[in-house]
Parts: structure tokens; sequence; C-alpha cells
């Protein structure tokens, strides 16, 4: 099964429905708020009953739908099985398939992250063999396939990276590598976009991407549940203005699906709608080819049975004033030395 | 005017309620939605039409009574104005004051931040001077005063971090500093629980904290709006097991609270019911004391005007399973290099 989201035109403006499809990655798509709906009338509710239960089952967020559980992919699969054609969406405007709960990326492609660290001229840390690592990204800047991607005015160098996304499905803390997959919903592209200049200059301070990250991220076109696909294994393609600039596959993530689901949930609840990013793949973001990106440049992110981001690079904002610089001072310097971990 | 939630016996369990104080740390405590239903009432609405007003005026959460605007604060005054008695609070359980919306921390002392690069045996980077720099946070891992701090099984150095927490009020972006304390609802405590051997592994890899940090986080006891206070300046101590171990002021910070606001708003939309920290205030964790946090010990983390945390430290959870280690391969060395920054 595949689940979506796609913008209707509402009674207030615009609002976004969730929709389901067949695994196959082709076959039509059905709203199923509107089938829910229809299927409750048959059922016998009153036709304002009707409409309750269709909201309460299919609501607007991805989030808030799975966080009812087996619930909601029940009722998505039974109208998969109904396949009620009056539901059908003839030209389905897609928007992000999940409006994510919360969001952490981890760093798990050998290839790019040897790179990330030979670029800087460091060695590869330990950690990166013993531990899968994250940082935690902004919730709320998502969009969808087809919209553009903003250009902050604090950057020069705006880059993609493609990415698996791995969508929780229900609430877990403390599971083993073994529970993890019971607990995701499915899988997902995600370009976790990038502002590399400030990036670099953010990161240098060793906390997380902050302003080179927050701006924006992609996710979608849909989400296929992990009945239909397996976990690993899925090649993985980028282009820019129709040239392939990387063409790999999930198979080389140095930890795996599981293993970054249950290490994620250890000592921490993860909440349906969560989104964990693998982190870029080999080869899946500009810097490793040394090309720079260019206003309405068109990207194009692929992964086997997850369809296709397609967004273009919107125009650079106006120039943003940076803060202004400070002088360092005696006092850190004097400061008196303990510590203990 | 203070802000902050209670918990209240509801008919499906305990749930959180908004309560609305006087600026002045003393004086009751008003339960705003029975007062605004009182109020709705005598303005002639029906009962069941009074309730409903009052749900939508006060809802449960924090953030989304921040997001209806200065429809929320200014019925929150005017409840205070009325000082209804029946709507007074004898006991009231406070919890989290702020469910946020979104949350980055910051790190603008220079005396924390210096000793923490010296501890690592690192120069303190020039970029700590010329922005104010951060990582994001999990924002749905917050308690409030009177709860036990859970103590995750993969860490034997449990650390509080007493700092300023940012409470953003209005939706903005692109803000300039002169602009931005307007959309500040007001400041509150925060305390960002760390675990500092994870934490330190996993910084190794460049990458924000994460599992070091997204178990807890303490914010309130409530919210004081800027109205009521400077700013800037404001005492900061933390004491433990009745020990100050920490007494400074909010004054010592390099960034300001509205230049903070201002470039964490660059490029992006910050929601109402955001959570922006400081960072650790000069000497706000026990690394700095050399000295190490047990379980059951007592924190009371106090900024002026803004009251005082006061949690236990839980007991360690059982032993969490680390991933597994992997073996560096030759991939990640051979791959070709080429960047652009």
């Amino acid at each position: 099964m595949r689940l979506g989201r796609v913008i209707v035109a509402g009674a207030d403006g615009p609002e976004p429905r969730v929709v389901v499809g067949a695994g196959d990655d082709h076959g039509p798509w059905y709203d199923l708020r509107g089938a829910l709906r229809g299927q409750a009338r048959r059922g016998g509710a009153s036709d304002a009953g009707a409409r309750r239960l269709a909201e309460a089952l299919a609501p607007a967020s991805m989030s808030a739908a799975l966080a009812l559980g087996p619930r909601f992919l029940d009722a998505a699969r039974e109208v998969l099985r109904e396949a009620p054609e009056d539901r059908i969406l003839s030209a389905p405007c897609f928007t992000n398939a999940l409006d994510p709960s919360n969001y952490r990326d981890f760093m798990v492609f050998e290839r790019h992250f040897s790179f990330g660290y030979r670029w800087q001229g460091k060695p590869v840390p330990d950690v990166m063999y013993e531990l899968p690592v994250s940082y935690a990204g902004n919730p709320l800047s998502f969009i969808g396939t087809g919209e553009t991607i903003p250009w902050p005015g604090y950057t020069e160098r705006l880059d993609y990276e493609l990415e698996l996304g791995i969508v929780i499905g229900s609430e877990c803390t403390n599971v083993s590598p073994d529970e993890a997959l019971g607990h995701v919903a499915g899988l997902t592209i995600l370009n976790d976009v990038s502002a590399r200049d400030i990036q670099a200059r953010e990161m240098a301070g060793g906390l997380g991407p902050s302003k080179g990250k927050h701006f924006c991220c992609v996710t979608g076109p849909w989400i296929t549940t992990l009945d239909e696909i397996p976990a690993e294994g899925l090649r993985m393609t980028a282009q820019v203005n129709g040239e392939t600039l990387c063409d790999t596959t999930s198979a080389e993530m140095v930890w795996s699906v599981a293993e970054i689901v249950s290490w994620a949930s250890q000592g921490e609840v993860l909440a349906p709608g969560t989104l964990l990013g693998s982190g870029t793949c080999n080869g899946g973001s500009t810097i490793e080819r040394g090309v720079a990106l260019a206003p309405g440049d068109r990207l194009e992110l692929s992964i086997e049975r997850l369809g296709t981001l397609r967004n273009e690079l919107g125009v650079p904002a106006a120039d943003t004033p940076l803060p202004r610089a400070r002088r360092r001072t005696p006092t850190g310097e004097s400061a008196e030395l303990h510590f203990l971990i």
C-alpha cells in the first residue's frame, strides 16, 4: 500500500487530504476520507455522522492519521480492496506525504561520511563505526514534490541530500532491532536540503547543523508500507537538470533500518509520524561531485518503489544580515577547569 | 502576567489546563478555561456555547494557546483583571508550562562554551564569536517541575544544564533584532538534561548531541511575559541537594535574547510555542564543578522572577544494549575527493 497527501480545494482554501494507492507504483489514488464517508453512509451512518467518522479516521495530518494505529491502516487497506471508482483522483496534486511529528537524521553511508571528514582534513572518528550518529532537524519545514525549494538569503551554496526516510507508525521505546520493523509504517524519499557554507561555519562549533538545514526538507511523494518492499537494498538515484549525478543503493548502509530505529528508541519514546533519515547516500549530494547548484536547477531524487521527488530551486532571498560579531574576552580562558565524565 | 499549566482530574483521567497569575511571583493562580467559561456565560452564551468558547480560547496545549495570538493573551489578562475568586486554584499541581511546538538550543555563555572546548583540548572556534550557534532538540520529551527526571540505561553520567528559555509568542520570519522581542511571549527556565558520556561519544562525530539530550528536558514552572521583566540581566542559580553550585546572571550572554530570536528566524518560520534555549549559563552544569550526580539527587534551578524548577533524578533504567560495532572498510578511503563550498 502507498499513502500520500494531496491538496484539494476546500471551503476555506486549499487543504491536504490523505490518499491511498496500491503498492505497485501505478494504478489510481483514492481519496481516503471521501471513500470512508461513503462506506460509513452505506453502513447506516447519517450523512453528518459519516462525515465526522471519516474526518476522525482520515485527518489532514499524516502523523495524526498514523497515531490512530492499525485502525487507520486497516481502514486504508479496506478502501483499496473496495476500490471505489467515484473516489479516484484524476489529477492528484501531491504535497509532503508526511508532516512529521518529529525528525531526526542519521549518517550511516560510509563513503559519504568518510568523504565529509576527509574534506574537513580530519580522520573518520571511531564513533561512526560504534553507533548510528544523528542530529535532530526541524519537523516544521517540510514541503512536497513539485514545490519550489526556498533559497535562504544567508547562503550561496544550496545542496540536496538524497536519503532514505523511515516513517515510524506506532509509538515505541527501547525496542530491539528484531522488534523495530514492526513499528515502521513504511519508507519514503527524503531530501535534507542543505546550505553548505553556513553549515560548514556553524558545525565548526561542534553542535549539529542548524541554519544550514532547518529552512527546508522535502519528503514524499508517498510512503510505501513495509509489507510491499524490503527495508534494505533499494536503488537510489539523483538527477540534476536531467543529468544523473548519483546511482547507488541503500544496501550500502552501515546500520540497517531496524538498527537505526532500535537505537533511536532507546531511553525515549518515538511518536507515530516520527521521520528518521538515513543520512546522505553514497554520492547523494553535489559536494561529492564538485559541482554547484544554481537557482532554477531541477532536482529529481528517486528511490526504487518509492517514486521520485521533483523540485526546482528557488531564487535567493534578499541578503540576510548576519549577526554582529563579538570579541573574545579573557573570561573564558581564565575560568577554572574541572571536569568529570 | 505569568502563564503556566497544571494537571487536573478530568472525566478521562488527568489533563493539563492553562493557568494565569499576576506577574509578581506571588498571588493566586486562576483556572483560565473555567474563568473564561464563567465570563462567556455571564455575557449571554449558553452553557454548551460557553464551554466550547472557553475550550477554544484556553486549549490544553500552551503552544496551541499561543497560536491564537493576542486573543489568547488578552483573554488571560482580562481574567487577571476580573480576578474571579471561584476560579482560584488552591493547590496547583504544575506540569511543563510549555509543550513546545519546536525546540532549539543555543550556546551563548562564553565561560561555559570556552570551558567545553578547553575540556576537549580544542581552541574555541571563531564561529562562537561570529554567530549564535545552536542545535535542534526533541520537542516531545518535556516534563515539568516536581516530576522525576528519567535516567536512561545507556548513561552513567546524568547532568543538568541551567538555561534561560525564550518562548516565541507569534509566528515570525526574517525579523531584525529590533523587531524580535515583539514576537517573544515571555521567558521561562529550561533544564536541558544531558547524558555526558554518550554525548561526548556521539559529538565526536561532529553532529549535534542526540541520545545525549533527547530523552528529557524540563521547563517551567511558568512563563513570565516580557512586559513584567527585562529580557536581560536575570540572576540564575542552581542547587543540588540544597548546596548552591551556581550563582550567575544572564547578563553574561554573548548574544542578547533579541539577537538569538532574530538569527533563529532568518530564512525559516518560527512557530508560536517555539522554545529557544540560551545554552548553559556560566557554571550552570556539574562538569564545570567536577562533581557527579547520583540517582535521587534533588535539583533546584532558579531564575529571578521565573521561579524554581524542582526535580529529582530517577533510578537508572536497565542497561541498554548499544548497537553492534562495525569494522572500517576501505570504501570510504578510496572514494574520489571533489568538493566545493
